[in-house]
This record gives C-alpha cells, sequence and structure tokens, in this order.
C-alpha cells in the first residue's frame, strides 16, 4: 500500500479523489500496489465527504507522516503552495502539481531540491490538462531536437474566439458567455491577458530547450484588442485567428518565444480546433509535425493527467525520473523586436499610406476600411511602420 | 556505455543507425551513458556505410555478445524476425521493434516472455510512426477507462483519399500516384485492404483492453471499392471518407472492432487529417477526447520513436516496464453482424425501393442516382435488406 497525500479539495482535487477511488482497481494492476489517500489537506470542511475521516486543516500531518510517499498539490498559486512542495521534496517525499504558475515561477529550483532528495517532481496536469504533453515530449520525443513547440493552451480564449467566429458574437458577449458557463473566472485576466498560456509556453519551452524561461521574460499579447471585424476580414481571407503560445530557436541560438493572437491558415491542423479545446503542436527535426489534442481543462481529464503521475511515481519511489532543466538567463530570450512575421493590419480608408510603408502586401477593402497582409518583416521594423500610421489593428500571422 | 544491436538496415534500420549516430549527445544526457551500436544485422553488404565495420550476416553474433542488452528488430515481417526477437529476449535482452506484424500477431507471448526473463519489449513505433501513442496509451491515460479508439492509422489510404477529394482523382489514378511517390508499395494489398490498419488498431486494443485481439478475428474492409463518385457525393453531404480502424466495448462487454471505410462528418476532427498523416483519437472516460497526430510512417519518424524506445529499455536494463495483456480469446470479440451503424446506400434511379428498407433516411437524388443516409441499425439487418436491393455502394458512417 502506498499512501498519497492530496493538498487542496477544490475542482482538481477533488477529482483526483474521485479517480483515485473510482479507478482503483485499474491503478492497482498498474502500480502493483493500493494508492491510497491518507490525507486531504483543505481549510474547509467537508463533513458529508465519504472521505472525511481523512481530512486536515494541517499540513504538519502530512510532512510528519512518513507512510506519505507522494504529495498531490492541487491548490494552485504559489503561497503557501510553493513553500508546502519544496518541504515535501525536501523529505524525500514526491510531489505531483497541476500547478503551472508554481511550475513556471519555480519549477528549476524544485526540479533541483527533488534531484537532490532522490524524489520525483511531476506536472504532466500543468500543461494541456487531460491532453498527454510532458511525457511524451521528455520521453517519446528524447530522439529529436525540438524545432519549434506552438499551441492553444488555453482554453477560455478559444472558446470566446469559436462565439465570434461561429455565431458573430462580439468579444464582450462571448466573454460573458464563458463567463456564464463556469469557462472564464469572474476576473477574467489570466485568460484573456495571456498570462495562463505565457506560463504553460513556459514550461514547454523550459522542458524541450533544457533552460528555465520565465514568465516575466516572454512578450505575452492578450486577446481584448481582436475585434468581431477582424475575425470577420481574417475569414474572408482564409484565416482564423487563435492565441498561440509560440516558441523556437532563432538564428542566433536565442529562443523566440511569445504569447499573442494569430491569424492561422484554415489549413493549419490549429485552425481546426474549436470550443475550449486545447492543441499542442511540436515539430522535432525527425519526427516532423506531431498534434496533442484534447480537452485542456475540468475536473476530471485534469485530475486523471494528476493521478497518471501519481502512478509513476508510485511505480518509481527509487528511481528518479530524468526531467530536468538547468537555470534560465534572460539573455538567452530575443528580443521581441528580432522576431519575423507577416502581419494583418487594419486601417481607414482605401490604405493607400500604409501600402506605401507595407509594399507588396495582399490587400481586401470593404467599408471604407482595408486589411493589408504584408511580407515578413522584423517586428522592430514593423513597430517603427506603425507608429508613423493610423492603425486599427495590428496582428501577427502564424507561419506553423 | 550501452551496446546496442539493430537487426535489419532497410529504411527504419538504416534510420535508426542515423539517428544513434547524429543525435548521440542528446540521448547520451537522457539515458547517462553511451548506446553504443555494437552489431548491425543485414544480408546485403554496406561498404561505403561509416558503420561499415558493424555489420553482420549471423544472428549468432549477436545472441551470444552478452553486452548486447538491447536489441532493435526492424526487418519486418514474422520469419525470421519472431524467432530472432524471441531467443533474444530469452537470452534477456530488451528489444524494441517497429514491426506491426510481429506484435499483431506474436505480441501476448512476447511479452511474457520478456517478463519471464526480466528484459522489456516495446514497440511504440507499430502504430503511428513517429506519433507517440503507445506509451501515452500506457501511461498518462492510466487513470481513465478507455472506452474507444478510433483512428486513421494507414497515410497510404488516407493520401489516397486526399487525392480523390481534393483533386478529384479516381481511386486507380491516386493509387498510381502514391505508388510513384514511394507512399504505396508495388504490391499495395496490405495497404488498401486495411490489413495494415487492422494490425494497429490490434493492437492499440490488446493495450487499452487488455486482452491480445488477433488480425483474423477483426472484421476487415479495404478501400478499393470506394469510388469518386462517393467520395462527391460524401462531400455534398457534409462528409469526408476515411479508413477507420475502430474498437469499443459493445452494451455485453464483447469488443466492437472493425477496419472499414466510414464517412466522418466534416466537422469530426480526424475529418481534417489529410496527405499521409495519421491521426488517434481515444475516448477515455476521464480525459474525453484525446487526439494524438503526425506523420504515421517515414525513416526518421519511425526511427525516432524505435530510438526513444532504446533510451527506454537503457534507462530500465533492470526493471520493467509494465506492458502487459493476456491471451485473448475469438468469443470476445462481437460479431460484425451485431455491430450499430447508419448507412451511406448508392442506388440507381429515384432510390425508392431502398427507402421503403430504410425508411425515414436523408435522400439526395442526381443523375439519376439516389444516395441515402439511413437510420442506425444492427448491421446484420442491414446486410439483409441490401441482399434484396440493387446497391451500388454502402459504406458505413462514423459516429466519433
Amino acid at each position: 500500500m502506498i499512501s498519497v497525500a492530496i493538498m487542496g479539495h477544490g475542482t482538481v482535487g477533488s477529482g483526483v479523489a474521485e479517480i483515485l477511488t473510482t479507478h482503483k482497481h485499474k491503478l492497482f494492476s498498474a502500480v502493483g500496489e493500493e494508492l491510497y489517500i491518507k490525507h486531504i489537506l483543505d481549510l474547509r470542511d467537508f463533513p458529508d465527504s465519504p472521505l472525511a475521516d481523512r481530512f486536515t486543516k494541517n499540513f504538519e500531518d502530512i510532512i510528519n507522516d512518513i507512510e506519505v510517499r507522494v504529495v498531490v498539490e492541487v491548490m494552485g498559486g504559489t503561497n503557501p503552495a510553493y513553500d508546502f512542495v519544496k518541504r515535501c521534496l525536501m523529505a524525500g517525499k514526491s510531489v505531483v502539481t497541476s500547478n503551472k504558475e508554481l511550475v513556471a515561477k519555480h519549477g528549476r529550483e524544485l526540479l533541483e531540491v527533488a534531484k537532490e532528495n532522490n524524489a520525483n517532481f511531476l506536472f504532466e496536469a500543468s500543461v494541456g490538462g487531460g491532453i498527454p504533453i510532458i511525457r511524451p515530449l521528455s520521453q517519446c520525443l528524447v530522439a529529436n531536437e525540438v524545432d519549434e513547440i506552438a499551441g492553444i493552451l488555453n482554453g477560455t480564449t478559444n472558446f470566446i474566439f469559436g462565439k465570434m467566429i461561429n455565431d458573430n458574437m462580439d468579444f464582450a458577449d462571448a466573454l460573458k458567455l464563458a463567463q456564464d458557463l463556469g469557462y472564464a473566472e469572474r476576473n477574467p485576466e489570466a485568460d484573456i491577458e495571456g498570462h495562463d498560456a505565457c506560463r504553460k509556453i513556459c514550461i514547454l519551452a523550459s522542458l524541450a530547450f533544457g533552460k528555465h524561461v520565465y514568465p516575466e521574460s516572454v512578450y505575452t499579447e492578450g486577446i481584448t484588442k481582436v475585434s468581431l471585424e477582424d475575425v470577420k476580414f481574417a475569414s474572408k481571407l482564409g484565416y482564423v485567428i487563435k492565441l498561440i503560445g509560440d516558441v523556437k530557436r532563432d538564428k542566433e541560438g536565442k529562443l523566440d518565444i511569445k504569447v499573442c493572437p494569430m491569424l492561422l491558415s484554415k489549413d493549419c491542423i490549429l485552425a481546426g480546433i474549436n470550443d475550449v479545446f486545447n492543441g499542442i503542436m511540436v515539430k522535432g527535426d525527425c519526427t516532423g509535425d506531431v498534434v496533442f489534442y484534447g480537452k485542456g481543462a475540468g475536473k476530471l481529464p485534469t485530475a486523471s493527467a494528476v493521478v497518471a503521475d501519481v502512478v509513476d511515481c508510485a511505480k518509481h519511489l527509487k528511481a528518479r525520473k530524468r526531467i530536468f532543466w538547468t537555470e534560465g538567463n534572460s539573455k538567452d530570450i530575443a528580443s521581441y523586436k528580432d522576431s519575423v512575421t507577416a502581419m494583418y493590419i487594419k486601417v481607414a480608408g482605401n490604405g493607400e499610406e500604409a501600402l506605401k510603408a507595407f509594399p507588396n502586401s495582399k490587400v481586401m477593402t470593404e467599408d471604407n476600411k482595408t486589411v493589408l497582409i504584408t511580407k515578413e518583416y522584423r517586428f522592430g521594423e514593423i513597430e517603427e511602420k506603425l507608429n508613423s500610421l493610423q492603425v486599427l489593428s495590428a496582428i501577427r500571422i502564424g507561419n506553423l
């Protein structure tokens, strides 16, 4: 029997407890031993839970229990999650988390603490919810150099774009619907400003390129400036707009990493990923494009990824998994100005001035507004040109 | 240093040797030791290879070399692959293969021999080429009951359908083009008759449901009867035609497993998978739909999956991976007659008789031919009805 503690009994945490209970027999045959929930840490009371006798409000009950070998952290945020996780690892307990903020901010340090204490620190659920991506990236694609990772990493914003594209809703209405359906938080900033997607592309970049990429060093642009009119113009030109997290090496070996809305050709496989689904494309030098698609959030999908990591920890109590990356340096990150891209630019009138600034663009004029699909330029150059124009919208065009 | 032997120096085998050479440093840091190619078994001569000194024509050189810990089998076919692999496992050497025929026919036995001898038998590359699917299915989705697996498992037939759909080619021309481009063999039977896809869905079914499913117990229908006219009718009705391998449990707990052409709604994520790409959808009770997409064949994609397994074997020389399934029984497989499906049926004339047999069907008549999209029936019943009609085409409609 292997004793497990779960810190947090919210959406994901209660899902983890549910799966450990309902899938008991399948998990037993996978591990070879029973996974027993010994403690659940939450400040709230759950007197009606069938596991009511396991609840505690005191973290010391977990850290001091030598029988607990695997700890699940699904509290969210970094305080007290960071401190609790670190102490568990220092005590030689393996930790599984779905907490992307924790991994994006402290992953490098926590992986090192895990290594020093011969414990595992796993976080499959931190990116893509129930979609297997961390393990395939670290194991199956080990025989590849990763050239690029690009993904739809936030289901909420993808849902909002879907409503704009398919149901003709404007941004505010689509956001309200997402909130009413429980997809978006009352304070939706982390989603719509791109912070959530940023944390996830940071985790993927750290794993694929071996050095920690911190969220604050990543160019991040949300979706609030994208209008229904832009969505419609894009569609007429054969594109859909998605919020994309993207990382690749530039010619100087620096990481060109960003999160921003992008126009994707309708032929691109990521363009077809709708609703609250996530899709992550990994370009390997041997495999070519591989795409992982599924529900990027939600109670049971995310919890099932957590439980898969628990199983992995339980099977490797003495052997460490080789997930590891080293300290990063902001000098390894290219300036967003050095990124090269084509642009979608919308201006009032017939676009004469804009076309002078961006010659040889593809042009469409409707209702006294003009849209340009430009050639590729360094983004720094694009910014300068845009400063001298009166522009209604400017969105990158993805080349995936 | 861990010594590796490669049996077979064809397309995939030479790719494995290439990746082990070009990605040496990356693999070293993944394993913690060098992976050294000690022997390459092939009956042909390769005097110009940089590894010319490692070639042998004698299997005994491999089996008798106690330094060889991991053997790669990429010869194809089952004779002598089956015998060689079994002997390697009995000698305690781990084996990695891309050979779907071998795994589909002898997987259960070879997994048992591996277990008895504390060796690993891994076969990530046998399904989906470079797409990670075996490991995610066995590890990441361990906390799920699999409800259904459905996939485009054969790139050649998908390429042929793509040419029919997008370039208006008829079947024979599209097949010839696939052969000219090297996607299809001169003898294309294994692809177009569905045998290749059948082996792959058998492997996935065995892994997901825990009992060996043998290819000869699976209803398998190729794509040769699908005409350009069917593809066009399907398109007008909002469908695309794909060759699908599909397995799920029916109400009695038996496996409803089949390989056949299916009409898929254009909204289905698998409908958008074009060219030689593969796509595999796994429906888990917790994750919902998860899709894996990428190049299902080709030298480097397949070889990179083989090398990932070699790394896994090298890291687990003493510990066995828990991939395992038990002997299967044809009684566990439902009759194809008990499968329930809606149908696309094409008849000459106005379809009056057909509509009597399949009332409440959706109907479209063009050029004195009529197409019905029927309600769902048990396939046995459909067969009886079809026997009393003169039918030009009858294709299942996928409900994925």
